[in-house]
């Protein structure tokens, strides 16, 4: 009947689920989701990427493609509030040494990271760059089903001698089942046992499984937990944030809150025409331990041919 | 990599699902899923109920509510398949002295009792004339998370005194967070450790955790694994047979031609309007481990009011 004060929610809606539109979302929704995390007692919210715009066309995407500061501003003022505020920095796409403030001229608190694990030297200049600026930092290690475990630890015996703050483990293709979740949690708590890192989870749905790996990886102690609100992220989603709430016996977080911006603000949404959740062309890429992408296209493409699918999937002649 | 010979899948897609259609399914749909479990190596399918027809009217059901002889056999013919044909009968709503015939006269393999704890000494009696009749048997002992533990015991400890062969964890509620599950499994799997009786569970998918929770219990030891296509149950559903083919690992289980029975028979199905599924409101009476009726009078509804409906539920005034 205890609470963990050790557990941080970290709200990934806006960049997970920009992955969904392309990052246009309404200020309105924005503005909403923020105002509602606050209530709820969510610990982080992450507003996007900033990406590097010689990579990428402005025009091309809503303005949470690159989290400029004015924007961030424009949502949450000086953020006078418990919640932080998280951008994430892709190794390769960010233009880190000319697009961050200092942190102290900044409403953001945290900048995540997120690199394959052959990109982890260079992750690791950028998470010493942050920190130099004085942000928290994190590490998120994408598709770490595909990577071997001595990969893995090699990764995490460079990180403890880095600055970084939290480590994630990161189920980029949905493959892994609970049991997979936990062994590697324990693998990255091992790691971090003599430090002051924190370990964190993040999950995509492919399997129906994002959720139920959350919170067993959670009792394993796993501290950092994201979430989506409906789920909402790429292909099949995340673990999502109503769920997760639900299931946390803190009194420190509130579903109501979110309950009420779900009914407003959702179904519009959808009525846009975006489109995530589980189904079963995820579940074949999880359950390959492969890239979304094809499922991706496939429910672009209003596709219900589920067994062709699956057959030119498994087909390797 | 190895595989366990003591898996049983067993699919309940006509006798849960028919909860969200009266049991009117077509007789095309139930001799498709029939042909398709053959065709995949399920191990067990489950028709429907055995109902009194003195308690419910023929006229207000279909078929699949009471099973008659010859209604199974329009389907399976003498059933000269390895897939083995149950039906479930409930204590006080099913004529079992009068409506069964002996196994050898039968192409039902097993009848699955179900029940509530109070109800265990009824339960025992149709047991064993169910064993005497020469039938596999089962107790699906159901809403087993508003039980105590000292209650569980009480009724394990009589069922493995007697003839039963199977005894059921069943989450009515779908309330149970995987340790919650893995506990319990773990009581019912000491509870026969001198015997020879298995240990099954059944799964609803409230908090989306139905296929975690039977995935989690089955490394316990759990065998009996209860599963429906695309999740077929009533509310939120059950664990979906397609997930859990795809996690075997045995070559007995095929996924292939499930694949090709959902794209041609699951539109229909949701075409004419039967509904079902993970959604908030079964989040929530999950969550609260309580019945889902009002849920799903929620959902008939085609409510869309969370945060009220939320706190209706919570207001103890």
């Amino acid at each position: 009947m205890s609470v963990r004060d050790d557990i941080r929610v970290f709200d990934a809606t806006i960049r997970d689920g920009g992955l969904c539109n392309n990052f246009m979302f309404t200020d309105e929704f924005v503005s909403a989701l923020y105002h509602t995390n606050v209530r709820c007692g969510v610990d982080y919210m992450e507003f996007g990427y900033r990406a590097d715009k010689r990579v990428f066309d402005e025009k091309d995407f809503g303005k949470w493609k690159f989290c400029r500061e004015e924007d961030l501003r424009a949502i949450v003022g000086n953020n006078d509030t418990d919640l932080k505020i998280a951008v994430m920095a892709d190794v390769g796409r960010c233009n880190y040494k000319a697009d961050f403030l200092p942190r102290s001229e900044s409403v953001i608190d945290m900048v995540r990271v997120a690199c394959y694990i052959h990109q982890i030297p260079a992750a690791l200049e950028m998470i010493e760059h942050f920190h130099a600026l004085g942000y928290e930092t994190a590490c998120n290690i994408m598709a770490i089903s595909q990577v071997t475990t001595a990969q893995i630890k090699q990764a995490l015996s460079m990180l403890c001698s880095s600055s970084v703050d939290v480590i994630y483990l990161v189920d980029s293709f949905g493959s892994l089942y609970p049991e997979n979740a936990c062994e590697l949690a324990q693998l990255y708590i091992d790691a971090v046992e003599n430090t002051d890192k924190k370990i964190g989870f993040h999950a995509h749905n492919n399997q129906n499984l994002a959720f139920a790996n959350t919170i067993e990886t959670l009792s394993y102690g796993v501290s950092y937990l994201d979430a989506t609100v409906q789920a909402l992220g790429r292909g099949a989603g995340n673990c999502s944030l109503e769920l997760l709430l639900g299931f946390l016996r803190n009194p420190k977080y509130s579903l109501y809150e979110l309950l009420k911006f779900i009914e407003k603000h959702i179904p519009a949404l959808r009525a846009q025409g975006v489109v995530w959740g589980y189904d079963l062309q995820y579940m074949f890429t999880g359950l390959l331990n492969r890239h979304p992408k094809e499922a991706i296209e496939f429910t672009a493409d209003k596709r219900g041919d589920y067994f062709e699918f699956y057959r030119s999937l498994t087909d390797h002649d």
